[in-house]
């Protein structure tokens, strides 16, 4: 298998790294603006040089954003080349158009390391799906997010506090706005949901609440209650159709999730057969990443295409109806006094987030049963 | 595919059940000594139906036990059929018989559900080990343990109470010896190690303790000083070879291990590249155990074969230092006075183990750090 590379930043050196080491593949070409000299890879500038080149059948999508890599990989696909990306928003985004075009251009498309980093989540869907169906999807999907709340919970920290120290251990980037305000999750559960239950969702019907709100003082309730606040993402089956969202939720303490310490991720599937399964790892990182866009190169040298056939669109329905906890200005039913917050009734997801919209100073967490 | 199932208790019933669902394989014959009848399937009483029916391609092998569940496994290997089984005894004791002749006659052999029940444990190393080098496997691999010492932990049983418990329950069988003195986790974790790092360990150095010696008193010391136990499975690779046992572990409260509640498991492996990555589920019952015997099945009719080469002969080595908590007669150096029982100075794992085995009311935890 011969390889090109598009970008050489933390993923992308760590693939060549990883790859050097093996007789079954070899990157041979480096695409990268900056100048760089490699003993046995050419480094190129121009994406022709790599797309020309009938030497290479596969190219790895290392460069994140979403311009130029999707006029890229569209153009490596349509030059007959396998491609593997760890670029969830690149994959989620344009799923609609990527997945049809490499199926009908008969290429591998693979992106395992777009979700969960070291976790082989994509491909543990992939497998799951050959035996049962499956019922739900997610969980802890970033790790930045969980390094903050981790931090505040165990520490006392304040969110400004957490959100400094991740910055400086590299765990959160100099804009967080991608990891903090739930996006990074959003692109993954969405991408999850649409392999695990073969769909393609509609990306305004997934609602995403951040944890850029939270206080020292929620944390402080959370553990007076036996809880702990997880960023997680959810996807679920329903009886008339798919229940997909992103939101700040508490677990009890002794669940395995409120035990997750750092940057790690936990990711988890309900299958009707199999039922509970979850995967735990480090959800980024150069190794981790890296070692699942080298096992997707082997799943493309045998054969693999992408996780699931493409999945007509369908939109989120979001009329689960949870009880949560809202600091700032809750207006509607009460069931718990949390001195200073509250726990509501029954409220919709789709309610709440529509609620929070309007609420810039409110915080809310749903509370899992 | 055309099935043989050897065996109609609780897997094979359950495969029986998937199978049916499915286009792409059908179980034809069940081997059973009760008189049964299916709608779609053959039942017969001798092997021998099944081994002269050349439509059969492939024997699932449920019977449990070691005889005649070998001689039966042998002779399908040996009539060109593939196997797939989902029984840890028979997997991890005739490792050296079964794999070099499922090899020799190029056949399918895989127990993905010997070790997990519907963790795909076995898989997830044959996978791991296409990118990198193992250093280390293992975690909570019986449900039955888990189930006994959670409920000591959380509701303060005894060991008898929650042991009859686990019985009532379905969750420990009536001689319970198999599982409480880790033999069951004693097969997993050999199993394990030998397909993690490319060897055949012999058994007599693998060491093992379970846990029928605890009692309520020693759980509330580790309460007291922040730790909660769990019989653990590790194979590690050290310096100069391999370090393989069973035995009672001490881990911190706020560690995943912890937190595993009931009857799960959450077994873990080390990579060189990945770090660590742990998976979480159900390790025994009828589906989960079911579902991977179906996903084995997949596997087969894809060509695979068994998840790792066949390994030489290899002796644990198990001079690895750790400190104990002991309580019962400790004579050796001491760290910490624990109130009625001590935490111990460093002391290597096959010294303890041989202590133990003069010390029959002596309970002894490692401590993990």
């Amino acid at each position: 298998m011969k390889i090109a590379l598009l970008g050489f930043g933390v993923v992308g050196r760590g693939v060549y790294e990883i790859t050097r080491e093996r007789s079954d593949m070899q990157v041979t070409k480096v695409l990268c603006l900056e100048d760089i000299s490699l003993p046995d890879a050419q480094a190129v500038k121009n994406i022709r040089d790599i797309l020309e080149d009938d030497s290479i059948d596969t190219v790895v999508e290392a460069m994140g954003g979403l311009h130029p890599a999707y006029e890229f990989v569209r153009a490596a696909m349509e030059a007959g080349k396998n491609v593997v990306s760890s670029n969830k928003a690149l994959v989620c985004t344009y799923y609609r158009e990527l997945l049809p075009l490499a199926q009908k251009m008969g290429v591998g498309f693979r992106s395992t390391a777009a979700v969960g980093g070291g976790i082989g989540w994509l491909s543990e869907l992939e497998r799951a799906r050959r035996v049962q169906t499956l019922r739900q999807v997610g969980g802890i999907m970033n790790g930045t997010c969980n390094y903050i709340l981790d931090n505040m919970t165990r520490l006392g920290k304040d969110y400004t506090e957490a959100l400094k120290q991740a910055q400086a251990l590299g765990y959160a980037e100099a804009n967080p706005t991608t990891d903090v305000e739930g996006i990074d999750t959003w692109h993954k559960i969405i991408l999850s949901s649409n392999i695990a239950f073969g769909i393609s969702l509609d990306f305004d019907s997934v609602p995403v609440a951040g944890i850029s709100r939270i206080l020292a003082e929620d944390i402080r309730r959370f553990a007076a209650h036996g809880r702990v606040c997880k960023l997680l993402g959810i996807g679920k089956r329903t009886e008339d159709g798919f229940s997909v969202y992103v939101q700040p939720a508490l677990v009890g303490q002794d669940q395995l999730e409120a035990n997750v310490p750092m940057n790690y991720n936990l990711i988890t599937f309900v299958g009707d057969i199999s039922d509970r399964m979850s995967f735990y790892g480090q959800g980024a990182g150069r190794y981790p990443t890296a070692y699942n866009v080298v096992q997707d190169l082997v799943d493309v040298a045998a054969g693999k295409g992408f996780y699931a056939p493409y999945g007509v669109g369908t939109k989120a329905d979001n009329t689960e109806t949870l009880s949560w906890y809202v600091r700032g200005g809750w207006d509607g039913q009460i069931s718990e006094d949390w001195d200073g917050a509250v726990i509501t009734g029954k409220v919709s997801v789709a309610d709440m987030h529509a609620w929070l919209k309007t609420h810039s100073d409110a915080f809310a967490a749903s509370v899992q049963e």
